[in-house]
């Protein structure tokens, strides 16, 4: 017999299943410092222990992209080596900080299938969780993929699709305990614009462009330990092109979305996200924001503000067409929360 | 005189020459990061804290090839600088864990030299150890190199060559102090295959392939410190292409074995390799591994797996032609020891 | 109002101006790590905990010119977004080591401005100084850059033109507390050649090239911080290439220089530097170098070393036409002060 994994294939997933997924990892200031060199992070709080300390938290943590790239990079030989499509995200919250030198593992239950009229893929949910060292769930998510069957024959399961909210509400937001923006810089930070600055419905244009390499995708990619095959093998396309990690994207974007959003330092929530076309290396990435929703929180000074964060190879504040489908530039359509200063 | 260092010519060793390598090295977490960006690496052994310590050990060490690349990166240019070729390794062992702070150096000594028929260069060998900062050996090997010789009038040497192990007997192997296999946790590892699972003579296709990069393998090449000029210097050859460093292939390899050999944790002795094709950019390297030789430790369920790893660019399981020489794709054939759980 | 930053014209510059700059900046492991991947660093006193111990330091700082480019990095957003050119340095001192955990941020203050000509921009003189987590100055340097003018119809301001010293005095070159270079080991260290070795107007080809990828060059300016467009959007110019970051060369040229200084461990002083021609991705760098001065110090064994350094991609020793103007190979002329052991 092999001893090769293959992966799941759709027939493999039933609700109420929990993965327990592989290959823990420590993260340190090593993975900080690389999260720097391959994205355009600037946002204070992960930048400086200093800053960081000035907030009330004890040193900058990982930033919350990085340690959703790792949750997510062990999910992906369970679920999605097989998967034709990352189809969407929901229910996001990061629930505590990862610090160097925590290790983080991953833990998924799936809650929904659903096979396709074509009888030879499906649709399946999971909620995966990120805990830490001690057993403590730094982050979840909702995210649901289409996976191809193994047998094409196999009969179809109960169709169970899971009820999701259109959005995390504010109140279920998790502050990190001890943050306080009252004393916040906006100086040391970048920009003078507080969340009261902010009007739902208001559009920026993070201005910036970043021409990705095949290295430097490669590299963050592996970082996360995320092995789908096609971020990696040129052979698998005829154009020897590699398909870039969605993550990769919304790392890139959020940290364009810096010239803008400077004091959005923390994400606390993923209400939804849709990697709308594939991004090649040599492709150029810009980002723009639209404010969703603004609400308060119980701790001093914070604010949550939720955004859409686009990533486009071609211009700020086009996103779909008059067929309702994403125009052929536009990579990501993100929405999330963020903390930042009253 | 030029203050520039060209390196040593084949009439500069003698058998029972010590060479004290310069620059050491102190490695972090910072190294530990960027080994799983360049290669990747998924044995949990090294990428988690936690489970180290759950195999007790104190913590992760470093990757057991990045203190291979680091020892070796040292000896380059007392050893390789004017070397034509890299010809075989032997007797390496992995006699002490390396822990993030701990300062790297190496010495060699020449341990044999044969001139050449034609006049123009020899073989030396030598054995090459790293030690720590508290003087203590952390890897050994020998390598024996071809290298030009200044003045190919000068007179040839007495030949002496090493009477070399065909393997390192597995008796000899260094096992971590601490190192219990007994409460191993295989779904955190990856896979549920254990030694008692391999049988010699089963061969392994580990699937997956890595197309690589020029940044990627000057990057690692730096990392180690390895100043042989074909890695970076893009206007030695007529093709325009860098060579690339034959332990870039190396760890590339053993990562990719982690699909099939995930339970391989630490490698512990090195009895023979041949860097067989040149490896470039926009090659893609895949891997597959034969099983040579089982034994015993005196651990606690810790047991030994001699492998044959093939990087090729090719087809899996092909190696030799007719004429029993290595076929064009086969870039690494490399026999090494493993311990992994009973 | 847009809430994007689109950095300062000249009309924004007064002589007095102090300008503190955003996103202080915590170096790590992480950091050291990454600049031994970006660059052939080697000097043993970065590389090695243990040799910096030797000589007398609590342990081995990050890289002289790795504090430079974080400094230079926070200070872009405000200084150098809208300049059409980086002229010169001079006044620069280290004056603090800098070590893992610190937290750099700026403080620029303006010493002068002048419009040109053309009405179109101006040359904007500033004092930059890095400072971190306790306020001390770890870095200081003056650079002056020509800057566009936003309104092309504003009033010129009134010259001032500041009266900068031609280099660092010996005697004002600061010795980190503690170095000690009495106990000095050449060998560790990889070459002979002492302080006094050096005679004033030798010149040194430092022999190695590395050939630049444009991944690299991204990573290393993004991991600075360093937000200037064009070396990262590939849109910007008709050839489709990015600008190398000029910190790049001067990392790249000092790492090479290795090869005849190895003993040339700590940068002092920065006197003079010119970007003499655009560096792209591509372009193999090579160095030489040109003994300027000499100067003993106070501390025990430790000599200072005043050293022209001259990156290229052509032959060494060869610098200026007969125009006085810089040859096209010649990509960075730099003027600086090092300790080395006497």
């Amino acid at each position: 017999m092999s001893k090769t994994y293959a992966g799941r294939f759709f027939e493999d997933y039933a609700p109420g299943q929990v993965i327990e997924h592989a290959v823990p990892r420590t993260v340190t200031a090593g993975e900080r410092a690389l999260y720097h060199a391959l994205y355009p992070a600037r946002h204070a709080l992960y930048s400086s222990d200093a800053f960081a300390q000035s907030c009330g938290l004890p040193a900058a943590p990982l930033d919350d992209l990085a340690a959703f790239h790792v949750v997510f990079g062990k999910t992906v030989p369970d679920i999605s080596l097989n998967a034709v499509a990352n189809l969407g995200y929901a229910e996001g919250r990061w629930r505590a900080s990862v610090w160097p030198g925590d290790t983080l593992r991953a833990v998924s239950e799936v809650i929904g299938v659903k096979q396709n009229s074509n009888g030879k893929s499906g649709v399946v949910w999971v909620r995966t969780r990120g805990l830490n060292q001690d057993g403590v769930a730094v982050l979840e998510y909702v995210r649901w993929v289409m996976v191809r069957k193994r047998d094409p024959e196999a009969p179809a399961p109960e169709t169970v699709i899971p009820d999701l909210a259109p959005a995390v509400a504010a109140d279920d937001l998790v502050v990190p305990p001890g943050l306080d923006f009252t004393g916040y810089d906006v100086t040391l930070a970048g920009e003078p614009h507080r969340w009261g600055d902010y009007e739902i419905g208001e559009q920026i244009d993070h201005v910036d462009g970043v021409t990705v390499e095949e290295a430097e995708h490669m590299m963050a990619t592996r970082l996360w330990q995320n092995t789908a095959k096609v971020h990696f093998d040129a052979t698998l396309r005829p154009d020897g092109q590699r398909l870039i990690y969605g993550g990769h994207v919304i790392s890139l974007a959020r940290a364009l979305s810096f010239n803008g959003l400077a004091n959005a330092q923390l994400i606390a929530g993923l209400n939804a996200g849709a990697h709308a076309n594939p991004c090649f290396a040599g492709d150029t990435v810009r980002a723009w924001s639209e404010v969703l929703d603004k609400a308060e929180t119980a701790a001093p000074g914070v604010g949550a503000l939720r955004l859409r964060l686009v990533a486009t190879k071609g211009a700020p504040f086009e996103l779909k067409g008059d067929d309702g489908k994403y125009l052929p530039d536009v990579l990501l359509d993100l929405d999330y929360w963020v903390l930042m200063p009253v």
